[in-house]
């Protein structure tokens, strides 16, 4: 198979971890006969010093142009305590996400039994944990009109929602339910806000033509609660925006690392795969972020263009090099490995 | 001292968990002679029953003519799966904490060394853990314009708010801060949403005219994570209505059992004391319901009125009710107590 792929590597210690991913796709590309172009274009802080945008025309349309997009990560702390910053790095992301149409936002949960015990829940509170979020990524109060008053003393964020924008979401998260464990969680706050009673009435008739998924129902309250007290219960949770990205961040305790985390955004004609992490920027040029969760990110990408086996093929590699102890110091506190020694040891792998 | 303090048993196993706290609050007031005179109001769920109203007058009159109120729970499970509900037993709740202006809603999170293994955090990461949440409550996405489109296409909820809102909590939280380790973190969205903005800009503001709290801020994503890896990083969190009723949740599972939490919502005339646990349906009228919650709320009540030591003999008959195991199933799964029992030892004990 032939794909184009967009490489952002963005802020922090993005670029190196993006770079073990290209070195163990490469791998994959060799031993399979496949042929991966990968195109660089710059997003987010690094694409601000260089040209005042955080998403320059070029980058949008090499994104637009490729099969699939590889992210790194975004954000300087430079601009976090900056109230008045005209321009961030997220709006890269944002706007990324808006003109591609990226919908929908996966995170699958599990655990490695190696890492297990790294976690801050017990053991016997997460082995086999198994479940996948459903983040709605290009709608809600994220884009929403925004308001400042001109004096300063008040501000407000829109949240809204329509029925196009929940459906197209839930039916991708219906069809994962079922062919997994036929589960589906609707989380939000349907007592309290009227875009919640939307998706509630939206998911229950959808529900209708998915007649082997059980669809249950949590308030975003209670689903933070459920998440740490039993997460084992879930299977496919469905959520708006904001929610998401508050759940998804929490559910990434479980597993103990968030080195270790992927995600899919996805939409009608595109599709990104980035890590969770963040930019971290503390350890940006030390040679020491964990670079599974890109690596990871890329297997997705993989599984996305349904090469399954080659997804598995990196996937088998991740789990041997945490088996082994060729992890970087999040992993490992004794005798750790560098990013770079941890993506040559995956590709050669492989 | 002479207080009225109105109560609001509410829905579910709210009356059983009131009902100690009144006999708990009752061996107080003979024990340093204060005079406590209750009156009772219905609101929730079972208002609707009798009155179609979830906060009917006579109650609100109620409320504002006390010193203080003490409320149980609200909620029935058969109002959740209707999005056409007209009325529902939470605008009561909502309803109340606005008319009365309860603006700042304050959680103290500690643990308890007897229950430290009933916690699914490890016990080396919640020990020690001593935080207190302070969640507005009168604004923002709960009480913005809220619209539903006449065809049912969409729908909208405006998160708006102004200086002064801001303001007012935020003094009360750098004033606990102030008297505790001197730490406030801020949890906001600052880098999406324009209100989290103008939380950012008031607070670092008013952060000048308390030069011994040390200010810092978390994403809410991030917050959500942090509340589980590190807990005792945190002294005071101020944070906004939505985003404290998910955090506050979220925390309450470090203690080992939401039936240990408490909570006061405080306002400038008025303040209102309620265990955060939900109306717990299914375990109504059995007498099991864990009533420590309530009668904690009943302690903050005291504190409010700088009954310290009264507050303090309240605490200190918990604490032996748990070192002794006197305590209702969800802590005890094998010599349990009845909600009544646990009641009647705390009072006899005082
Ligand atoms: C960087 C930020 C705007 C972003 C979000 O809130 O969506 C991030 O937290 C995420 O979850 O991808
Ligand atoms: C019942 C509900 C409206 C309420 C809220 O969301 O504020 C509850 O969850 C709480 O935290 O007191």
């Amino acid at each position: 198979m032939n794909l184009n792929i967009a490489l952002l590597p963005g802020d922090g210690i993005g670029p190196e971890v993006i770079q073990q991913a290209v070195k163990v796709l490469n791998a994959i590309a060799e031993k399979y006969n496949h042929s991966f172009e990968f195109k660089k274009a710059s997003v987010g802080a690094i694409a601000i010093d260089e040209t005042g945008n955080p998403l320059p025309d070029e980058t949008l349309q090499i994104c637009a142009d490729a099969d699939a997009i590889l992210f790194g990560a975004i954000g300087d702390p430079k601009y976090d305590n900056n109230p008045n910053a005209k321009v961030r790095p997220e709006q890269g992301l944002l706007k990324l996400r808006k003109s591609l149409g990226l919908f929908a936002n996966i995170r699958p949960l599990t655990t490695y039994d190696a890492l297990i015990h790294k976690s801050n829940l017990k053991a016997e509170v997460i082995k086999d944990t198994n479940f996948v979020i459903y983040r709605e990524l290009t709608s809600g109060i994220y884009f929403g009109e925004k308001q400042a008053s001109e004096d300063g003393n008040e501000a407000s964020d829109i949240c809204k929602y329509t029925v196009e924008e929940i459906d197209r979401i839930a039916h991708l998260a219906f069809k994962a339910a079922q062919v997994r464990r036929k589960k589906l969680t609707l989380v939000d706050k349907a007592n309290v806000l009227e875009t919640s009673r939307l998706w509630r009435k939206r998911v229950a008739e959808i529900a209708k033509t998915y007649p082997k998924v059980n669809l249950e129902y949590l308030f975003v309250d209670n689903a933070a609660m459920q998440i740490i007290l039993n997460p084992k219960q879930f299977d496919v949770i469905l959520t708006e925006n904001m929610f998401g990205d508050i759940l998804s961040d929490e559910a990434s305790v479980i597993s103990g690392s968030i080195g270790l985390l992927a995600s899919a955004s996805i939409g009608s004609h595109t599709a990104m795969f980035e890590p969770i992490h963040g930019s971290y920027p503390q350890a940006k040029g030390k040679n020491i972020a964990n670079p599974l969760a890109a690596i990871l990110s890329a297997a997705m990408l993989l599984d996305h263009f349904e090469l399954y086996e080659e997804a598995e093929t990196i996937r088998t590699a991740v789990e041997k090099s945490i088996e082994l102890n060729i992890t970087t110091p999040d992993l490992n506190s004794t005798n750790h490995f560098s990013t770079t020694n941890v993506g040559n040891f995956l590709s050669d792998f492989i």
